[in-house]
């Protein structure tokens, strides 16, 4: 590789900002560490004119990120867009194409397209780093491709989102209802102001447990849904019940191997207070990873965030700098296989179920002939009146059950008049 | 790198033998993932006829393994014999000086002659890879030389002795006292059969928190000899009083800058019960870094033993064999700047302090009359008569008072004639 190193930065936002910031910073702590010298020649976003916190050269500012290829030789490009399609894989499938080295904290757009663009990169013989996709500035990815290499992965488990973490750790602390605690999390700029979703209903955990099982597992990256739930119906109400039987909610993605299937999953879980995982709370970010021989490791930091997300884009720059050539998935592309998926409806929980109802008699008996009829038996059974109203809430913690039928159960109680609302559902971990 | 790789694994213990089955078990795998193939060309050991539990080949058996450069061409060599001199160093350094790649978990060996043989490393164009020095399984050193590369690195604090962690754990949990719980270490293997000192006085800890600072600094390996306590002065009277005040004791090994100067330190600290680090039990080591700009992070497994050892040497081994030289230390050595030491006498705690006296009128006076005289002050105390011995346990925790104090008050009370024994001082964290 040749001594001075050219940069573009595609996306100004938060994240790349921030990254610009820290790249002129530590010029020289990167010439040290790796003999190169970095320029940044050129950088984009869509609005050359918007607010920013941080100062922009506008000399080398292209209102078309593709026009930077044709401008410009470039050697790494970063890009910091965040689009699972569009733009995003426009310039990154263009930059890999023109042999530049691409590094991206994109973790949707990994997790869509990331098989098709690392055997881009493998072909045209350059980098695809996206460390900073899965755990912020947690080096969870590196960990996997090389730290733990040769290791047997049989079970990775994680909190993967900081906005949903921050929102329970939040709503235990301060007894308030989710919707109060979301919008504290945008003020604090904890959860997206416009557009929230994908962090609430899974999707974002469920692209980064995709990335992790692939790495983990040497799978190409599964097309499958996934069993994917996030933590919008989580009502103060199961935050206070947890607390009673002296746990907490966390909402967890999961992957693993079952009978050499592959198994992945985000839900919210209830995890027992004393645990390890019952006590990653607030924005952090924590994985477990079960592997033979190294035993249960754990890696724990800051999830999200410009500061995170910097370390990990800079850590990869320094892996492309120092001329650590690698397949984006540790192995060749044509290495990895297919895993066949595993029937979720198999999935065997014990269940927390809560219940909204009429406080009528006749009521109580309905659920537990139904659950009986399932074969869901109850382990515990609370009930909480409420007179004035004439209503109760009811919650069963039940033994082991599968998912066929808790589902199928939990249809038929979509039918009743005096259930009230869809029964809340939480999967004991 | 060519693609057939001959390797030598020196020193056949627990280690050896366990690193060679992994070996020959993840050949394919290794081809895999580097696009090399391997053979174990040479192996070494003080007895060839030992009873080992596996078989080794005795075609490529070398009693001197200075022999094995001589006669073989090998491209990668494990040392794993252990010493912090002798054969050890003398096999590390003529391997890289004929261009062999080494690996090694010897951490005394890289905290007493680490500087020498990185120099020697990179002037031979070859890898010297140490991961397995640290924390075990745990990839540690890896994750602040790549992972956490361009971070500015404040603070680092670990468990970094799974043999002191068990036997404090133990204590705990058994209300043994510490030569029973030592000796049930030593027959589970978690504690050194024959010669324990070096884990129990901290010696161990620290080579490792000297390893810490050099890659987290960017230093030279302080010559220094630190702050050092081991544990072997902690009585179940300690744990129990710990117990009671809703901390527990551990052997931290820490390292930071205070005012641009280096303060490395292992010695047993009273922490929260509900603290992260106060539930790290048994073998687990765990490592917290500080660094800016990725927040606190955190990195937690199994600290010993064949399995975790053996998956950082591989993870080692594929570094090498994907072509990726390195630095040692992260940085070329002439860039490595000595620290100044911070002056420990100035170092700042709460402290517990165990008094076993006489039960006699006018000793407590006389404890608290010294304690004064040193600006010592009293936040608690408790004491704990014996009666029917006529002596007493006094156990007081003072407010904050740096270490010249503290040692030089210590003094006096060793000329007491009613202070039964040398005060027990352990640090709040």
């Amino acid at each position: 590789m040749k001594k001075n190193i050219s940069i573009a930065v595609v996306g100004l936002g938060q994240i790349g900002g921030y990254l610009l910031n820290e790249l002129s910073k530590k010029k020289n702590e990167i010439e040290v560490k790796t003999g190169k010298k970095i320029k940044i020649s050129a950088i984009s976003a869509k609005n050359i004119n918007k607010k920013r916190k941080f100062k922009i050269n506008k000399k080398i500012f292209y209102k078309n990120p593709l026009d930077i290829i044709k401008n410009e030789k470039i050697d790494v490009l970063f890009e910091v867009v965040g689009l699972n399609n569009g733009i995003s894989k426009k310039i990154v499938e263009l930059s890999l194409k023109n042999k530049i080295h691409v590094v991206t904290p994109n973790k949707s757009l990994i997790a869509k397209h990331g098989d098709y663009l690392a055997m881009l990169a493998e072909k045209n013989k350059v980098n695809l780093e996206f460390e900073a996709a899965v755990g912020g500035g947690i080096p969870i990815l590196r960990t996997l491709k090389e730290g733990l290499a040769t290791n047997k992965i049989i079970k990775v488990v994680g909190i993967l989102n900081g906005t949903c973490n921050y929102i329970l750790t939040e709503m235990e602390n301060s007894k308030s209802t989710f919707s109060n605690v979301l919008k504290r999390a945008q003020n604090l700029g904890y959860a997206e102001p416009l557009n929230p979703k994908y962090d609430l209903n899974g999707y974002d955990a469920l692209s980064k447990v995709k990335i992790l099982s692939a790495l983990a597992f040497n799978n190409k990256i599964s097309k499958n849904s996934g069993l994917m739930e996030g933590i919008e119906n989580i009502e103060i109400k199961d935050i206070n019940m947890a607390d009673k039987l002296d746990l907490r909610i966390k909402l967890l993605g999961i992957t693993e191997i079952i009978n050499n299937k592959l198994f992945e999953r985000v839900h919210p879980c209830l995890v027992k207070k004393d645990t390890y995982i019952g006590n990653i709370n607030g924005v952090m970010n924590a994985v477990i990873l079960k592997g033979y021989p190294v035993g249960q490791s754990i890696l724990q930091g800051e999830g999200a965030g410009p500061g995170p997300t910097s370390s990990a884009l800079m850590s990869d720059l320094l892996s492309i700098l120092r001329g650590n050539i690698k397949y984006p998935f540790g192995i060749p592309s044509r290495k990895r296989k297919k895993i066949t998926i595993y029937d979720s409806s198999k999935y065997i929980n014990s269940l927390y179920l809560r219940f909204e109802v009429n406080d009528k008699p006749g009521v109580l008996s309905e659920i537990t002939k139904n659950l009986a009829r399932f074969n869901i038996s109850i382990e515990r059974l609370i009930q909480i009146p409420d007179k004035k109203n004439k209503k109760a809430t009811i919650v069963i913690i039940t033994h082991k059950i599968n998912e066929k039928n808790s589902n199928k159960c939990l249809q038929i109680f979509k039918k009743s008049k005096n259930i009230l609302q869809n029964p809340t559902l939480i999967r004991l971990f």
